[in-house]
């Protein structure tokens, strides 16, 4: 291998790209970062075995294809889209310069290994930032799981800041019972309340804290459906909300008028089979993600630092104006 | 028996004051009104049957501590307090009059059939009065299961207004689920959601409307835990909050300054007994009510008309003025 | 003529009932009070001369018609509801009391007359107290005509205020132009402006002055087309919004559920019969009132003092214990 | 004395009514209540030596004319306005009933006793009920000095619940110094802030009590300048803000369009005199009082009873109807 | 002709820079965009038969005195002023790199041509990328007449979304009007409205689209006289209020403390002589422009994508970075 | 002196770097331009006479101790942190580019040079820039006293305009005295009022401008305590909230989290010494400084033009690009 490790920072097991469009489509993995990261690895590992092909753009027409289907896999994963268009520019761009097959496979593996890398420091460096804003002895009100929201919160229990923690069981899927467990293991006082029970229990907190799917061009948030509640009640409540979210997880499309459409689940996940049969006339309607508009929010925490909602747009010019629709340079 | 018909709209089967208090202590009624009619049912049977007495004063007692004993089963169920108290001013006001013991026994017993009565027409009135504010196709977002408001949607589906419900399922009991089943099998079009998925679904509705467990003085609400959100929810979007509730639920105490405690339910009703076991650092908290405050209130719909949360003061006062606490009069 | 004087307070010259519901359809009588009045008028007409009757009973029959047909001439216009009912109450109670044909008659002439004298009065008092709370130098916005916010601007002027006044045009009838033409000959310093500049001018406003069709129980009101937009910018602004108002204006049907249907008029108003005929495809929208929501309202000037629209229930109370729907005494 | 005894509740020493004047003139009197009773004590002693009259009306308007002088010491004293008035409309009923010179004298201190056993308990029964809505360690903002006020921390401390006091300095006149020095000597855990610092104890607080001078018709408030500063920024922080007030200080006249004017003070309780000479092109303006609407209120306490702002209408309402323009019954 | 061709993209017949000058202080060119490419093609038309004059400078300085009169005729219209200073921004360029009177004339030439193509080009653009905004079935509400805005409702209505449009009819020059008619024939379901039924209608509005004159430094928006009370009605359903607004359109003026004054047109478009003269007392005012604050606007659709009220200041940052005060780059 | 005058713009006599850092801690220096002109001249005046070094690296470490006491005399003030680091920034770019001990000493003299001419020049301009945006005769409320926010007044004073200013005591220092004496001396009509009458004048006002300690990446204020008060109770009366500030104030610290303490002063600037020990058991808070929300601000006037809350992230990332942390470039 004369560039970039084809190991480096292996999280998951080797798959081809249609197993690993696969797994996406049945979100066997979840979480924006954790999906983003699993489908670089695939583009990554698929790149390094691409069959042979005599010319270099034929060669990056394969790696083209493999990026497309892993986008369409979720189409509206934007950390997904973004981390496998970052890999898929840097290797435009070494085609375009005139390397050869060697050198655009190099480019491929290299920008993969510097995405995973990014992906993965990105979340303990919002862990850092985002724990100094917190304050000895404050109370916190998370919603669904996130990794770099519970970054956050581990690292100021680590500062020895003394936190409690309200979660949420986020019906219907309960990713409040793995965020309480994950926390109370940690050490951190946590307790589990209904998603319901939220507006009493924000008149003790201090703080809320959340993680990111993606974030509109307004600074509006993409988030678990529930999220938005927590959001206004914080708002009510004047408790602070905070998101913390990658930076690539911003959304291009919404600059130019893309409309997000919000993706329905298995009325399963909201009763139990007999109940329905037993209803028969009922029915459900059962939404993964829902909005929250940036009036709601007080900031987000980055790898690249604390940003108001107003200031979305021009962390997105920023980001293009580096070359690419997302870079981590 | 010279007065009274001492078996009047009997709805629940015939037991002891103590065994009543138990069953209210358990939960085993639940909703205001069915509670409150309980345990004047109760009261009522009671005295049809109470112990020999040689005086007028020494009869009264027994009904008095009788009627205490239900009160304090339910504390914070004010519907309760009400019914008993209208029933235990009536037997008062005989005694003072001079009544005999039967006089006595006779006005308890009409006293609590005219409740009995009175709580019924209720619900069937509140839903006449509330149906004529439902319009043509309205779209209606309701939370836990509220006999009155049950009334509401039922008569503005029986005029023939072609209303379609979404239900939230109501956690941690889902009593949504018992509103959901029962409004469809009555023919309504409904559908069930996830609690936390009420911001998303509220974009679509014309009105919300749920019962209640007391009001207080400054027009607030006391019902099941989430109805807040629910409240500030269609306050964002414009939505009419409706509230379905009898008179007799105000809350008399909160104008002397009481405040009330909520009550904290078995975390058992969140999470199962295998999982607290395995993860026995995570704590619970289970509220069953929550406080609405006046100013996401639309309108409280009563058997005695419609009116703002500014009216509750200047109905109190009137209900005052009628001699009692509460008066159906 | 034993009792009331039967030509007392003439205003309107004397027309069959059938002719006054015509001219009442054909709105050739405008605004909430002179409605009313004419309608009053038209039934104390009408009882003074009712065909003979044999009994009391049959004679009162002839009144109740007479009394059902004005109001329906225009069914939301409650003022002439209240007002006719008014005199109908009087009239029915002395039946009750067992009164002569001729001590009905003039029953319903003596209420008439009362009615008629208290519409009146009432403007003056709206006028005079509604002054006071004008202070010196105010600018005053105003839209559509009203006699009684008139009498506010015109008491105002007499005290020597010095206002300034901004009308509206109010379209689509242009009674902003009336109202400015009345305004300046009285000598008040007066601007006409577009309905569309009303915030540019609210800026420099002090007050808003507007008048009413209709009160609802929530102190909602029912006003003409475009008030409501003058009330939000009015509370944007911080300037005071006030509305001056006869207490006959509320409307006890708010208490039961009752929705007003807002009425449609005739596009012609709004566009050229050419230019309908030049563009057929164009639709029209053409509605006569609005509802202002009573969070814009800083108070009402009745004749019965001033109050804030949170006041209205009590006053509907206050008004319903008089043993009436609506009552001046 | 034949009825009333007239050294009752003795809180003042005697003085003619021209000297009584004069104090309240220079404001050697202050607080809403003392006034009140202040006036009302100075009115009794007048009564009970009035110079002989041969008639009773002719004693009664000596009666009618030092009251007079009474209230246009302070015309914006609004308790003692209502003070007064109520004893002078005692006086009146028993002139009218065809009472004796000396029956009116007893009417008059009979019902002067009455007003000032009732202010003092109205200040007791205020803490009473106040102090059930302060919460175990609940930390308290207050501002300026305010018997009723501090009846109610009292009290809260009399009963266990560990509250916390902030005191803003209230400049100019500093009474906050008194207020905090008196907290402080009870036991009560206080500290003294400047005024401009409210906004950030505000974030600490859980409650904000202040005291009254009158009390408008819409259930605005007039107190010392600088409350409806704390009471707002009580409402952005979310934290209950409460007046503590006596009914009598409810002002009837806004109910018919009076405008209070502010009264101003010497500008040399805001800088020395040196340093007024050493700028003398610097002006001055030194307001007593402002305005609190009433979205920024939460509640009043008073002796009948917690009532929200939106109940003060209705409140006002039933003390008309008790037949005098405000009475303790 | 060696560069630029001197006719490309002609929308406006050949006239002298003075008769140019005319017609736009006359209005009788009118919004923002036309006004600009009118103003762009008169100074293009000039530069083509410039007077000779012996050197660059010489020639130049004819260029910028034209450029400088035609700003001075519509000094608010900030469009204008936009798109001649890019056109003379390019031909200082070229006189400071040496160029000659034909390479200056030449470079004033293609710069005219690529403002007005930019131009054109800008409103297809803002069309398509709003279209993507609007949802099958969105009922929107529009004022005045707009090119952009228009661009966006037709291409919905191309793309098959079955929109319904609710327009203004924009007193006192009925420009909605003339939208209606247009939108209409375009074959879009368009109900036309009084300004002052805005507020009626927006209960069933989706969004709210309108054109733009101006934007601030702090995302504020300069636009036609209603157009605010548009923007706080949406705000206030919740309704989106969206702006169509070319780039060139930002007013850099803003930044530096420049205070806009707004145009005031004759009184004849509000009434007629006839009424003037019978009503000699009565004043006028008829403002052209409002202000709209950003926190009512959701969103800008520009030609260079969608950008929230809070990215406009970085936006023009970016604009000033290109090098000009306005740059299509 | 090869290079720079070491003497330019001398407003302090000479000290040593020590002595600096002992008046800075006292706040013998006070004003947030003024403390970073002082602190920068110190450096500057030491870096012409620093004790001689062998190797540039030796003189430059000398100098980086002598700007790290520097600024760790007033850790919060961040005009100092950012006026010292920019000259810091420029000697060790020097001394990269590999100059001689000479060349980094010429380096570091102008640099402090630079940054006091700019200091001083940006004053001016923002005078300039603000006082465009004051009208004739605009009532303007101020607190505290601030060079930047008076040079507004006093430009708009000089333009004619005819200014009104309330300037409020601020206590507990009383600077409000001095800024009222300043402008008053100046012509302009000045008057004072204590700290909490501002809500009673901001009813008479059409500006409210401060000056500014530091502001936060999301646009927040830091400022003199009282200064919130002043922007919510503009923003509740919408009158313009402005605050006058160089850029140089900008916190960099708070894009990555850092939390600012705000300082406590000594009790004995609220309480004389001898009440202090009367009421030994009251406690004091005296709290410098408070933060104003981005939501309060209308716009920051600074020398590089207006700008809105939202654009202060635009801002901070331009200086950054510009290679330092703060750049006057």
């Amino acid at each position: 291998m004369p560039g970039g490790e084809k190991d480096a920072g292996r999280e998951f097991p080797r798959v081809s790209v249609d197993d690993a469009c696969g797994s996406l489509k049945a979100m066997k993995v979840r979480g924006g970062g954790r999906v983003a990261r699993y489908a670089v690895q695939a583009l990554r590992d698929y790149a390094t075995e691409a069959p042979g092909a005599r010319t270099q753009a034929g060669y990056f027409d394969h790696i083209l294809k493999a990026g497309g289907k892993l986008k369409s896999a979720r189409p509206t994963a934007f950390a997904l889209t973004n981390g496998v268009n970052y890999v898929l520019n840097r290797g435009a761009r070494c085609l375009e310069s005139g390397g050869s097959v060697e050198d655009v496979r190099d480019a491929i593996v290299r920008a993969s290994n510097d995405f995973l890398a990014y992906s993965t420091d990105a979340v303990a460096t919002i862990g850092e930032i985002g724990a100094r804003r917190i304050k000895n002895g404050d109370t916190i009100i998370t919603h669904s799981d996130s990794e770099a929201a519970m970054s956050v919160m581990k690292k100021a229990h680590d500062m020895g800041k003394g936190i409690t923690v309200y979660c949420t069981e986020t019906r219907p899927n309960y990713q409040g019972h793995k965020t309480a467990a994950a926390l109370a293991a940690y050490g951190i006082d946590t307790t589990l309340i209904c998603d319901s029970a939220c507006r009493m229990m924000m008149g003790d907190a201090d703080k809320a804290i959340v993680g990111c799917d993606a974030i509109s061009g307004n600074g509006a948030l993409v988030s678990k459906i529930g999220v938005s509640l927590v959001a206004m009640l914080a708002q009510e409540a004047r408790v602070n909300f905070i998101v913390a979210a990658e930076t690539y997880k911003v959304d291009f499309g919404t600059l130019t008028g893309r409309l997000v459409e919000v993706e329905e689940r298995d009325p399963t996940e909201i009763a139990a089979k007999a109940w329905m049969e037993h209803n028969p006339k009922v029915k459900f309607s059962n939404l993964v993600f829902d909005f929250t508009p940036p009036e709601y929010i007080d900031f987000y925490v980055t790898e690249k630092g604390i940003l108001p909602p107003a200031g979305i747009f021009a962390l997105m010019q920023e980001l293009r104006n580096e070359g690419n629709a997302w870079s981590p340079a």
